[in-house]
């Protein structure tokens, strides 16, 4: 995989670090001409951490967590916010979820596994996923997570035999995919959906299916769940959405006789990766939710059901930084500048897999403006490997301290240790003190799987 | 990421297992349906190992590594082929391309760590790297590496200060960008060639590096590297590059007074990934660069140099395989038939990352026709999650094993634990038997890292 053509006639945006918006963490600020996030120096954690460094700002993620909670609270009094674990996981940022009276969703046996590992209540724990093995069924039933998810029929036999041999009735929800996709800025009414996930609307599929997941024995249908999509701005898609999910649960009740408690609406809200984005408060998107819900099952005559929200990147992302130290400069002229980092697409895939954009800053020249035009790319030996393609960013010399915002979100989920690089540490940072939540993998770790 | 519109014209070739041609590895053979690998039973082993599991043909990636010596050896006697680390790295695989006398490139710290811990002679180890960080230089440097490979001209003030530092010489080769590109079927003279790896010609920059390197301390220029790229059918690509780089070398013997010991042309020979691909042959390659090698120094004047090829793609890919369970079988009428297996963008990034496409079959079917076409979807919480887009394979029934072949390459050591998917267990299987090499990640194995 080749990079495309550099953009030689794009022009640096001459903005300094603090001039970067929404992609900043809450508490970024400069001293003294370095970058400092939650009252610690990137560029000294960095020299004793050694990089490539995940950096999380504490006090926005809190910070975060409560705006959703708030938020929700204030507009539909019965609500809760789930913490999407597929975004970035670790034992720390579950003890945080925690604290902060979140719910969690998880999807893997190993998001489960870390949730039971740090005492997190399975009465707030969901379980989502197209194609969750008989093991992780069997763990999440045992263990007495609030919700499954339903994907399939198939999945209904397997969680209604699993339940009835632990001897317990299954809460469950069914995910729905209602016709309504959202893209970054517009939502489009497809009708026939495209997805490995959850029951077809298709040929009045879901409903019909309804019947079967209220026969069926140890299980207890409570309510719908849909997700429309990711990195959503344009918030009459959630309405729209939530006016089809709404219209469903009215016929649900019409014809089988079942007011449904929950109504999950999924995760999906955009962030900032880069200057130009502006994307929704978590306010507005409360706001906007929450109204739609209220309208339509006034429409619908419907009691207003308990209303979840799984957010996942909007919670972490832009709490989440990559420290790198610059390895290498190369010019090639007319052609395209290089600054080689010591990381890349295994601690962020992103940039490769979905044309992901970022801004970055130098640590120790944060201060400065941004006035190159540069391709940050990676140490792994791989052309595709990139983290930013044609970024501004300010003048690298050797051992700078590059920070890429907004990676908190899949990136160290979907890390790896391709090239034999050992993925890297994770740093909470809050009022002057730094903490390692998440120690560097070792060569020896890299082996100790090998017989 | 959503998936491309799936191709509803398109028919099921209708093959059975043994149908598939190149994509299979050696030993592969069908027993009562079953399909077998390595005189194992794929189904059984399965169901005694879990899956997802990786299988490697031990006999396919011996012959392999066998047919690049001795095809190496009898067209070009000073030759050795290195075995490319980053395509799939174990201790196993390590232990075995050095009892088949393999050379090694290794690109990563974990690469060279890897090598160390299974004793592979430093004298036949090779460091590739854009931006080698000054620790793994002075690790491989102080381990006797055979050769570093020089990427850029900071990157020699590093490897010349650090052997000084450790009192040795270090042989060094340096990789240039020889204005030459392959892709699969055809070679492109670029001229100016945009690369983050090693010296260009544009400008004639690396001609002239080639003196600062000759006088640097501590360092001995002994040759030259270039890599034209991947998944290659096209051999003249490889010729035309030869012929790049032998005219560089002689200019440097007129210029310079240097005779250059190594010629170093990479690797990127071709594989089948599909039932349609038609590689070359080992035997093919070795012949078509080895006349390259000779017309070009004879036309030169230049003593024949030792040549040096890296493999990786070409000995590991076809010789592995990765075996699922069926969950979940969904078909949306005039849209899709998705079959869910219990893996998936964890294990096998490169479907999403780069369209690869894949051929696979039914492991306790393979002696039935392929009458359907499915995408072969992962368990992950990703609409893009996919191994397969609109492949041909058997009607799939639930708990169905399947095989997907060719995965032995940019598979394993690119696997990530997205979802908190333990990464898959690793059987080497041989004369009926089948031995774990590479244990399966476990939960607890997942946390090891958080405090």
């Amino acid at each position: 995989m080749s990079l495309p053509k550099s953009d030689l006639t794009k022009q640096a945006d001459g903005r300094t670090t603090m001039e970067l918006g929404a992609v900043l963490p809450k508490t970024a600020e400069v001293r003294g001409g370095h970058l400092f996030i939650g009252s610690v120096d990137m560029v000294q954690l960095a020299r004793e951490q050694g990089t490539a460094l995940y950096v999380f700002d504490e006090a926005d993620l809190r910070d975060r967590m409560e705006q959703y909670r708030e938020a929700f609270h204030e507009c539909y009094p019965n609500s809760e916010a789930l913490y999407a674990s597929k975004a970035f996981l670790n034992k720390e940022v579950l003890r945080i979820a925690h604290e902060e009276g979140m719910f969690l969703d998880v999807s893997g046996g190993g998001e489960l596994a870390c949730a039971r590992a740090v005492g997190f209540p399975m009465e707030r724990v969901f379980v989502h996923g197209n194609n969750k093995t008989e093991a992780e069924l069997r763990e999440a039933i045992g263990a007495g997570v609030a919700r499954i998810v339903l994907d399939t029929r198939l999945e209904l036999a397997r969680v209604s035999r699993i339940a009835g041999e632990l001897g317990v009735t299954q809460k469950v929800l069914m995910r729905i995919t209602p016709g309504v996709e959202a893209d970054t800025h517009e939502y489009i009414k497809t009708g026939c959906e495209d997805s490995k996930f959850g029951f077809t609307m298709l040929e009045d599929f879901a409903f019909k299916c309804v019947g079967d997941v209220m026969g069926a024995s140890n299980v207890e249908l409570v309510g719908f769940h849909c997700h429309i999509g990711s990195q959503i701005f344009a918030l009459h898609s959630f309405a729209e959405a939530v006016q089809v999910m709404v219209e469903f649960a009215a016929r649900v009740r019409d014809e089988y006789g079942l007011v449904i408690e929950d109504l999950d609406m999924g995760g999906g809200l955009g962030i900032a990766y880069t200057v130009d984005e502006q994307p929704s408060s978590i306010r507005d998107f409360a706001e906007c939710t929450a109204n739609a819900v209220m309208e339509a099952c006034t429409e619908h005559n419907l009691p207003l059901p308990r209303l979840l929200v799984e957010p996942g990147r909007s919670l972490v992302a832009n709490a989440g930084v990559t420290l790198y130290k610059v390895g290498v400069m190369k010019t090639l002229p007319n052609i395209r500048k290089y600054v080689a980092i010591d990381g890349g697409m295994s601690d962020n895939i992103r940039t490769a897999l979905y044309d992901a954009a970022y801004e970055a800053t130098i640590a120790n020249k944060a201060d400065q403006p941004r006035t190159e035009i540069v391709t940050l790319c990676g140490k792994h030996c791989e052309s595709g490997d990139a983290v930013v393609l044609d970024g501004s960013l300010q003048r690298a010399d050797l051992d700078d301290i590059v920070c890429v915002f907004g990676t908190g979100a899949y990136c160290y989920t979907m890390s790896s240790s391709y090239n034999g690089q050992p993925r890297p540490a994770i740093v909470f940072v809050r009022d002057g003190e730094a903490r390692v939540v998440t120690r560097r993998e070792t060569y020896d770790d890299l082996m100790a799987r090998d017989v």
